[in-house]
């Protein structure tokens, strides 16, 4: 069992953080492959970085968010050179005057929970355990930190080639949205973002806790299920509390580049206790919503992760495809994000269902 | 006759200034109709400028170059706030490390004419006699400083609504172009935009002399053939050493705005020695290239200016319409603006029209 105190993080940790991350991802946030292996490279150079957690700085400690911004789907094709981030930090250092002590995840889900231990090892910082999402979500404004009042401004924009853009003053989290989304898109759909320096005291009330070590275990059962040869789904319903919504074969998948996004549309026919049903997964870079014979069973926030029905291994949205068979599980986001201030920002309206009333769901019996 | 001294801009020069830049806007560079009621303003209300000529400042003098970017057309019916360059000037100031000692216009041509001069009286600056282009192109990187190797970053944009987005590193003034268009689109098509700063020895060398004067002298030949009863076109004609073209009548305007840009094509039926033939205009924000039955006349980087037939009026694109009478003229463009260096930026080619040969024209006898 992992407990509270600093750790350093070790080669071995990468893989199960990444299948965790990559599942908590609920179909986007980008997959964190490639930025393993780059981790993977440093450590191996000698780089270190810490997991600290969320008690172990003071509270005038400034904490940097980075993460990647883009079209998952670009970022499969198109690799970052790998300091994106990190002159994008950089950049905001110089435009904010501060120095950052510490590193945080703008979501643990997907390649963006790689993305800070990357930067962290490059500028020999610590990273925190949490995040801004405890999931992954398709917009920069739709972190607990935009939500409880973190500063839009200044953030700063790195691409492959040297390009750094910098929002000096922007009126709100959306407009650093409109900007830095519109940027990445000059960029060519795969930058680097980091925003601007955070207390420590704001982050520690804010973040969604421990998400780091929560994507570790995650990854950990999986390959433990895996090397018993055990059933992939169960375990990892039984150690997160999941619920099972659906099982069936993709039978249509659309999607679509469209202003940076991942659009897109999944039809599945039900199979096993769902046979003779119809699934259907809406996808804005994430799982928005899952709607079982017309119904909506899952939605924004709380998370819909699609899993391989034989190997358990999480499914982004850029690698589904047609005949694919799979496991769709429902899993309560952190209470942060369902708050009245939060639900204006990543319930179904934000996301453009006015008729959709978000029905939050419940944690079931967890099994370590 | 006005001379090479340094003068301090009067209330009585802001009507013929405006008016001998919208003509050399060449149907674009927005109207400077308002810029020039905000200069009006600021000088009734105790502001002064001086205009300076290029050889009255130190080698290592700082030069800051501003100007609006957007649409044209939005321009006329979203008003800027009015201090979107200067906040975008001192972006760059804090970025460089440097401070502004004068101004120059980016663009002699249309509304950007009036943008430093009302920057340098909100900042206490005087502004340079001359400009990067001598007449007004759509796009940032057609200026004599980028061709003759100003630096690109770091360059702000700043919108009316207090947003500023600086552009820290950019790989060329390609990007920077790109970069800019993008966040004045996510501006709403009308923003502000400072370069970095350039030495004074550099604008010496590479900026269009005088045009600043060039541009009041117009206006107020305009101004004295209106008063006099005279054919105003004449006039301009005689004291600019223009060459008329085509005159006639507009039979269609087609006017998109795409990608932050006014584009379009004007047809017009000739009249006068023109009766019989067939004049087209293409336009991207400004008049691109004159076709009469369907032979190109005048191309950029030469200026093709339509003027009111009866009011001499200079037409900008967006208030062309249907059934309007002009006069079609032609003036060569600075020698700057022809060296095979600034043929790749601003030729025929450079516009997207590979199978134009630039063929400059000729100046006409000038008669003041």
């Amino acid at each position: 069992m992992l407990n509270d105190a600093r750790f350093p993080l070790q080669e071995s940790d990468l893989l199960p953080m990444s299948i965790g991350a990559a599942l908590l991802g609920t179909g986007g946030g980008g997959n964190p492959y490639i930025g393993m292996l780059r981790c993977r490279e440093l450590l191996r150079k000698g780089a270190t970085v810490d997991i600290l957690p969320l008690d172990a700085l003071p509270d005038d400690a400034w904490i940097g968010e980075v993460g990647g911004i883009g079209a998952p789907v670009v970022g499969v094709e198109k690799f970052e050179q790998g300091e994106e981030c990190l002159r994008a930090m950089r950049a905001v250092e110089e435009a904010s005057g501060k120095r950052m002590s510490a590193l945080i995840c703008a979501e643990i889900g997907g390649a963006n929970s790689m993305e800070p231990l990357l930067t962290a090892m490059q500028a020999g910082l610590p990273v925190l355990d949490g995040d801004g999402m405890g999931r992954a979500f398709p917009e920069v404004q739709m972190t607990t930190f935009f939500i409880y009042g973190a500063d839009a401004a200044p953030a700063a924009i790195a691409d492959d080639k040297g390009n750094v853009v910098v929002f000096r003053h922007v009126q709100d989290m959306y407009w650093l949205e409109r900007f830095a989304r519109d940027t990445s898109v000059a960029m060519g759909a795969a930058a680097g973002l980091a925003i601007a320096p955070m207390r420590m005291d704001f982050v520690r009330r804010t973040a969604v806790p421990r998400t780091m070590t929560q994507a570790l275990q995650i990854g950990r059962t999986v390959l433990d299920a895996r090397a018993k040869r055990q059933d992939v789904v169960d375990r990892v319903i039984a150690t997160t509390g999941a619920t099972l919504f659906f099982t069936g074969k993709i039978t249509d998948i659309q999607r679509r580049t469209e202003g940076g996004f991942a659009r897109g549309e999944a039809l599945i026919e039900g199979s096993g206790d769902w046979a003779g049903s119809d699934g259907r997964i809406a996808i804005q870079n994430e799982n928005l919503v899952l709607w079982v014979d017309g119904k909506p069973v899952i939605m924004v926030p709380d998370l819909i992760i699609n899993l391989d029905l034989e190997t358990g291994e999480p499914l982004t949205t850029e690698v589904l495809r047609y005949g694919q068979r799979l496991a769709v599980i429902g899993l309560p986001v952190h209470d942060m994000m369902k708050t009245p201030e939060a639900m204006k920002v990543v319930g179904p309206q934000a996301f453009g269902y006015p008729d959709l009333k978000f029905t939050p769901l419940t944690l079931g019996p967890m099994r370590a």
